[in-house]
């Protein structure tokens, strides 16, 4: 199903399920999951088989649609009660995610406008309310896709971090939305993605869902956009954001921060691409994002055959960092083009 | 041996044999070998047992006097054919490493200098040359570190890539010297070391080094070192190089650029240590440093239990990268400090 739509996930309304890609299983087996239950919905959030917080928002909103139709109760209020037990079965799966309490909000108001109506009508209105916000996810990033195309026109080659594609919503993603819109508008496109230390998403995701869509794709080590951008290789560079403070100081994935400042040095154009509800207007700047700390196994041991440093040595590792307005030459968002400057103008 | 002396290398009389510690199995195992024929030095010579450019020189020299005195030849003229032999064979283990012919041809002048005096007077005169050359690389790097640690004196905290430590020279090492020089004289040190991609030198052995030598040390992810250096966590930088052009323009490992960049943004010194013979007066300017390209599989898939990228999509390896001079503070030599600018006048 996934294959003929090119989304990362979808609703099948013939066996009634989420389907997702199991992203753990990239790039190396490409496997489409039909989940029927709780229990297999929350195994897929807590093992990454579904990620990226716009990804995970429409899954959930999906999932509790798919378990509504499934329930037995025929009585409204212990419909409604089980309704608001599988709620919080899946926020509490991931319960960092602010995209799963966000869809469990919307899917609890589409519920409750319609719990007059009886069993069957909320039913119906949970699946058109579960399908807007799928659809709302892909229109955003196209929109993303058209605002970041138009101001990206006559540039080639683009250096990424991280996924910020498809994988990480349902279609487009954010960061590589205006690439696909030049392929679809036959521009010549070229992609140098970081590997992205330590989960290397950029060698294993990135790399997969751009080579899958045809697009010329060169994996780098994170410490090789310095000579990538020496040596004149891409004209722009182009992430993603998972939170952007006030002033325009960006948190985004370990390494984000290091692109912008080479991209100063080396003259060239440094923009992030992001949904515009990433902006937090209660955050003034970027000094009061607080960085998560992760295991220090992803560095020393994840992935190998074997760990690769001395036993007794610490390592470091923060998953973000944040990068300084004044180093992003504009956002790209869904309601247009901003430089850093201007975002509190569109509060 | 090499646990008493802490050397990497080192030339036991006893059992007349190039010891060497196997570099393929740090940080996990620390294995001493005893090397006595030209079988085994070529193939730990190719295999990387041994690498780092100082240590092959001095290694080279070791085993050419080592070949000689367990050659049965009595006759000078037929004793000379079998030491240029080896000469020829221990060469040709890794034709690109300058160092490996420039110990030969030391060598050789030790050879003819002594012919007229007989075998037994040119086996002592080869093992009393190899002997100073592993001495001189010592008092090299310990004049770097020297020169290094006055130069840092009240900096406790440095952010250092690849290995240019003890392991790649015979002691102290090149951009290490000065942290050893530090905490001999009791300064309090600190080490963050980027894990250095795709070949892991950092995390391996950087790491190794240092806490064998009871120094503070932190391995990061290459792309975290923008953070480091933003959080406040290092004073400084000191890289090693491989080749610096006339007009201080410098080519080490990949990465090494990128932190250059860095640094400047950060306003932190960015010091490159280097024996003086590293600056090549024939080379004008970084422009005309040929850059080796390496395998993409050392991206794709070396140390991995499965390969990490997608089977059709295209790694760059750049191997090194060249640091623009202007981005660089002091070249750290066994002669003293210089500026960028100030090397042309010590041709």
């Amino acid at each position: 199903m996934l294959e003929k739509t090119g989304r990362t996930v979808d609703y099948c309304r013939e066996d009634n399920s989420l389907v997702i890609l199991d992203q753990t299983l990239l790039p190396n087996t490409v496997r489409e999951l039909h989940l029927k239950n709780a229990d297999e919905i929350v195994e897929a959030i807590k093992s990454l088989r579904l990620r990226g917080a716009p990804c995970i928002g429409v899954s959930a909103a999906i999932a509790l649609s798919v378990l509504a139709n499934d329930s037995k109760q025929t009585e409204p209020e212990a419909f409604k009660r089980e309704f608001l037990k599988n709620c919080e079965i899946i926020t509490s799966a991931r319960p960092t995610a602010v995209n799963l309490f966000w869809a469990a909000e919307e899917m609890k108001k589409a519920f409750d406008s319609c719990f007059e109506k009886g069993v069957d009508a909320v039913k119906a209105e949970l699946a058109k309310r579960a399908e807007e916000i799928l659809e709302d996810d892909i229109a955003r990033c196209r929109s993303i896709g058209r605002h970041g195309a138009e101001l990206l026109k006559g540039k080639h080659s683009f250096l990424t971090h991280c996924n910020a594609g498809r994988l990480a919503c349902v279609k487009y993603g954010t960061a590589l939305a205006p690439v696909y819109f030049l392929k679809e508008q036959g521009e010549e496109v070229r992609v140098y993605a970081d590997e992205t230390r330590p989960l290397l998403q950029g060698a294993r995701l990135t790399a997969y869902e751009l080579t899958e869509a045809g697009i010329d794709t060169t994996v780098i080590c994170d410490n090789m956009a310095s000579y990538v951008m020496k040596n004149g290789l891409v004209d722009a560079v182009i992430t993603g954001a998972d939170r952007i403070a006030a002033n325009g100081d960006a948190a985004n994935k370990i390494g984000t921060s290091s692109l912008a400042v080479l991209a100063k040095y080396y003259k060239l154009p440094f923009y992030i691409c992001a949904p515009f509800s990433t902006v937090d207007f209660n955050c003034e700047s970027g000094e009061s994002i607080k960085i998560e700390m992760r295991d220090e196994a992803e560095i020393s041991e994840k992935w190998y055959s074997q760990r690769m440093t001395p036993k007794n040595v610490k390592c470091l590792n923060p998953a973000f960092d944040v990068t300084d307005a004044s180093l992003i030459t504009a956002f790209i968002t869904e309601r247009g083009v901003f430089a850093p400057s201007e975002l509190k103008n569109e509060e």
